[in-house]
């Protein structure tokens, strides 16, 4: 049996954003069918503070496919210059068993998060949004702003705030847009993207908002919101990390990536423990909206949240498509296994 | 970062039966000393009967590896012309997290758990010991074979007996000198090795016993067993398997390679469920008469069984002896990742 191995290197060749996010749109329908599944979550904490994680599951349906990914967080590595996070993605055909290929998982994951943030955007903000607002400027904003702005051509201006350090954000969009098409192929030259450092006008200001910080308390509170707001909420995914104000829950339209996932360690967590929503009353899941199934944004003056804390099943569809370009383009090792 | 994918024929090339051995021998030392990890099992039945699951776990201490193995087993395959079994198997080292290789995983399994069986009789059978019954003719056996022909250069006679299809074991005997030699390095020139078809006359001429069948009924019932023998029990992976009789485990000095394990899916789990054993009352587990720290048997006349249901740090270990010598030997490919 032959199987794809890629690098990062090759990966970025291959991966393509709009592919991503068509593959990521595809795993949430299917998930509302109820064709998706999330294997239990084995952790690990070794002594000294470093972690490992084995994300597992699959798609099925049309998308067929499983696997899994090891992720390992070693702090200490920084001091020996070596990299603190690494980790391997596996895929296989659900169909046959047949191995598919074996990856580098990091940028499969930036990837299919930043669709994910620009699919949540797509199904509930208003399709005139104007002005995004990108809260965080560290190494994953640039997949959520490159996803988003492929979703939506419209957007005029993109404020980018760093909540932690101003100067960052300042630095971020001197060279964003040379970024975004050179990594993402994506083309701003259109767009007027500039620094804010004054979080409740910037919000206050926006249509869409995404949040990619690494932040355990609120940001961004309700009373700045203008009517009519989206917030795609993708950086809060482990206990205790929070970026929005849990009051916006009871005012929005919540949707979730997972419902019982997002109410454990995503944005919904602290929420869920004030008693503001829990997975039954969570207006729906992403995929359900996607599907046909529910309704995402009733009026235009609604305010609506996604919140996306990621699922096995979206790696290995970018995995896949990954492996489909690759062969395409003659790229990566073909190895016998 | 670079890594080494090793598919079985380069597995075939670089892993010797010896270090194999060694390797299995470290990790259960290393288990009773709390240096070993085996993390939740995660399972998935697809419809149709297809079965995958991931195994993972690490050893640390002089060994520290980590990582997982995901194995498919999909029955319908067969009518497809496609492998029934696939298996991937990732290694990390478990200082720094870095991944060390990718590889099939099912080479690997077969070695350790022929291992597995040599290491029982090793710690357990009488060093004078001259008989060898192996049960069971199909995949697996050569590698207990061929181990315990490794750990017991004594050994005069070797009897095979397909409790199933007694035809297999005498075309088994017709090869299985060239394949020990041709497959593992094994030369069992000097040893008489024939088919036998009376199980209960084989078992009482044999010192040393090796149970590798997909049984789920014993085959070997204690009255027919003399004074001294020792029983590895290796077939018996899952809920519902059995080999030889529950009433063995009343008069044995029985081990495990994990006890709890041992006791939930192994040889063990039938004398269980009838009261005969539990995790607590059984002699000891294998890597604390390797460690020195609880005898192993004590008179010549002592009955000893071991149950090895396997561990995923045995696997890793195996890994890392495949990923050393094929680096030695500039076999393999080396991919970034």
């Amino acid at each position: 049996m032959d199987i794809k191995i890629l690098s990062r290197d090759v990966l970025i060749k291959v991966l393509e954003m709009p592919k991503v996010i068509h593959g990521v749109e595809s795993v949430y329908k299917l998930k509302a069918r109820g064709d998706v599944a999330a294997w239990p979550l084995v952790e690990h904490h070794f002594d000294g503070g470093a972690v490992m994680d084995i994300r597992s599951g699959g798609a099925f349906g049309n998308v067929g496919i499983h696997g899994a990914k090891l992720l390992n967080n070693f702090p200490a590595n920084q001091d020996k210059g070596l990299p603190v996070f690494t980790g391997i993605l596996m895929a296989f055909d659900s169909e046959t068993g047949i191995p598919l290929g074996v990856m580098d998982a990091s940028y499969v994951t930036s990837m299919r998060t930043g669709a994910a943030a620009a699919i949540g955007a797509s199904a509930l903000a208003r399709p005139d949004s104007e002005n995004l607002l990108l809260v965080g400027a560290g190494r994953q904003s640039i997949y959520l702003l490159g996803a988003t702005l492929i979703k939506f051509p419209g957007i005029k201006t993109v404020r980018v705030i760093d909540a932690f350090d101003p100067e960052n954000a300042k630095n971020y969009v001197t060279t964003i847009k040379d970024r975004l098409k050179a990594e993402l192929g994506v083309d701003a030259q259109g767009v007027a993207i500039e620094a804010a450092d004054n979080m409740e006008e910037a919000v206050g200001l926006s249509d869409i908002i995404l949040t990619i910080t690494r932040s355990t308390s609120p940001l961004i509170m309700k009373d700045w919101l203008k009517p009519g707001t989206h917030l795609s909420c993708i950086g809060a995914d482990m206990v205790g990390k929070e970026e929005i104000d849990p009051e916006i829950f009871r005012i929005a339209r919540c949707f979730a990536d997972d419902a019982k996932q997002c109410c454990t360690v995503g944005e919904m967590e602290i929420p869920a423990k004030m008693g503001i929503v829990t997975p039954e009353t969570v207006t729906g899941e992403i995929g359900e909206v996607l599907a046909g199934l529910k309704p995402g944004r009733i009026s235009n003056d609604d305010i609506t949240v996604f919140d996306a804390t990621g699922l096995a099943a979206l790696d290995l569809v970018t995995a896949k498509a990954a492996v489909i370009a690759a062969k395409e383009k003659g790229l990566g090792i073909t190895a016998e296994i």
